[in-house]
């Protein structure tokens, strides 16, 4: 099977260094940024993130559509994407290593009682906390596709138990697996620290509850239950985990992702003294990589039809 | 070879929970916790951390010094412990894995520009920092023995590259090993992050010092040096670190460490922006690991003369 290469690539990556990608993207494709309305036979493959809407309506030869990181949900909410052409996910490995080092990053300073010591340092008081071991904290990885499997393989050389929650179970040796419903209660009775690394659905929407933060453990080895969301905003309830933290349910919060973005200056959250804000910032992925991950798809693609990381459509994720 | 273990224990732990210590070991062994002046033939072993001066005189049948922690110069500063007598380092896992966690989550913080973001907040700025991969980021060990090499191992496979340095060569895979005089330099010019976890000896003193500061890379993926010592506070003068980090000479700084412990009130590294200070947290070891170690040890020694984790004297550490 020949699959022709000679079609032009739309390519509306509307963050990450535009003018790189489309600097590296050009030195082997025949690149447009911009269409007019209408009808365009000469798009085979688009490349997006946060694209416009109709964007990609009237192009009747577009092949593939490639998604630019890790998260869809800019695809999945755009009525106006053909459902008939297949997605397909770019993810270089600098993303996911990113996303591990942020995880641990956040994972250890919870643990390590960084907040306590950077206020003792304010007050000059030379006094130690209790440090108790990882092997008494147990991390709750909710998503456990690629990113939280990677996450989950950082964590435990560093003793920490890890607990995987997944809609359909997916076992990993050394992790307690949780799936579906059914497990979302056991797995969160089970966790101390909130990991949550979904993908954005319809069905995950607002998950992060106050009825969800709830269920963690709160008399544990960290004096208290932590939530690091490095997913997406709006899985979260903002005002819930305001009000856990406020009544002691959470004893602090990371929060890489908001439900708005950027984070309205108005948003008690920026000041709150039990957490912490990074702006969407735990995984970004540097051109340079991620652009020959996507010119070897294409190419693997022509040259026998292959396409990896696909999409489910159905799923949303 | 069998040796009796009918004599007495000597305990002077004068940190570390000093009732847990007495309690753990009086389950198994004869303790005494303080002598008299004069000769006391009944003593067999010693448990010592910062033990009083002339403690160990006048005890003829003194057979093993157990020195607990992994630093002794409490032992090798005090004129008046037997020279004769074995001195063995009692180090329990879990003090390595604290110290493996410090380690990481401080290369973590500086390498994903914690103190930035912090700042960021405070500001409300939805603004993200230029993220460096870990591949383009040195991080060098200053004292390569067990401590130095566990924090290598924890370190690679976040993917940050490993310089070691040590007094005679060590290597290890992965690990650029330096080594004496001659490798000091040319490990501090490859050097972006400097991890201090050499042993305080006459030779080390002091060896933190402006003019070793400013052979570390400056113009390197971080945007400037970073220091950080969980070794012991004499290897560092602090007016000279200061220095290093009011003229750029060092970005940032984790000290858990100080020439004076506690850290006075006095001091200017409390409040200065560019510090992280910890009071000698970094790895602390809960007795209830310790001593079941320290009880082995005594078993093995009486079984057959077996004595690990036996300090140099002639080195000092």
């Amino acid at each position: 099977m020949s699959i022709s290469g000679t079609g032009r690539v739309l390519l509306a990556v509307n963050a990450f260094h535009p003018q790189r990608w489309h600097d590296l993207v050009a030195a082997e494709r025949d690149v447009i940024l911009e269409r007019e309305p209408g009808t365009d036979p000469s798009i085979t493959y688009a490349v997006v993130w946060k694209q416009k809407p109709n964007l990609l309506v009237g192009l009747p030869n577009l092949k593939v559509i490639f998604s630019v990181g890790a998260g869809v949900d800019h695809i999945m909410e755009d009525p106006t994407i053909p459902t008939d052409v297949p997605v397909v996910r770019v993810v270089a490995e600098d993303l996911t290593q990113h996303m591990v080092e942020y995880v641990v990053w956040r994972v250890l300073d919870h643990h390590r009682h960084g907040r306590q010591y950077r206020e003792n340092q304010r007050l000059r008081a030379w006094r130690d906390v209790e440090q108790r071991n990882a092997g008494d904290v147990s991390v709750g990885i909710m998503g456990f596709g690629h990113l939280g499997r990677a996450a989950a393989r950082a964590l435990m050389p560093l003793g920490f138990r890890i607990n995987g929650w997944s809609r359909s179970e997916r076992r990993m040796d050394g992790v307690n697996s949780y799936a579906g419903d059914a497990g979302l209660v056991p797995f969160l009775n089970a966790t101390d620290i909130l990991l949550v690394l979904l993908p954005f659905t319809q069905t995950t929407k607002g998950i992060i509850d106050y009825k969800l933060l709830k269920e963690l453990r709160r008399r544990n080895a960290l004096g208290g239950a932590v939530l690091i969301n490095a997913g997406r905003g709006r899985l979260q309830k903002e005002t819930d985990i305001l009000r856990a933290l406020d009544d002691g349910t959470l004893k602090e919060a990371s929060l890489d992702v908001f439900e708005i973005e950027p984070l309205p200056k108005t948003s008690p959250l920026w000041n709150h003294p039990k957490v912490f804000v990074t702006p969407h910032a735990a995984a970004t992925s540097d051109p340079v990589h991620l652009v020959p991950v996507m010119l070897a798809q294409m190419a693997a693609y022509e040259r026998d039809g292959t396409l990896e990381n696909l999409v489910d459509r159905e799923a949303g994720y």
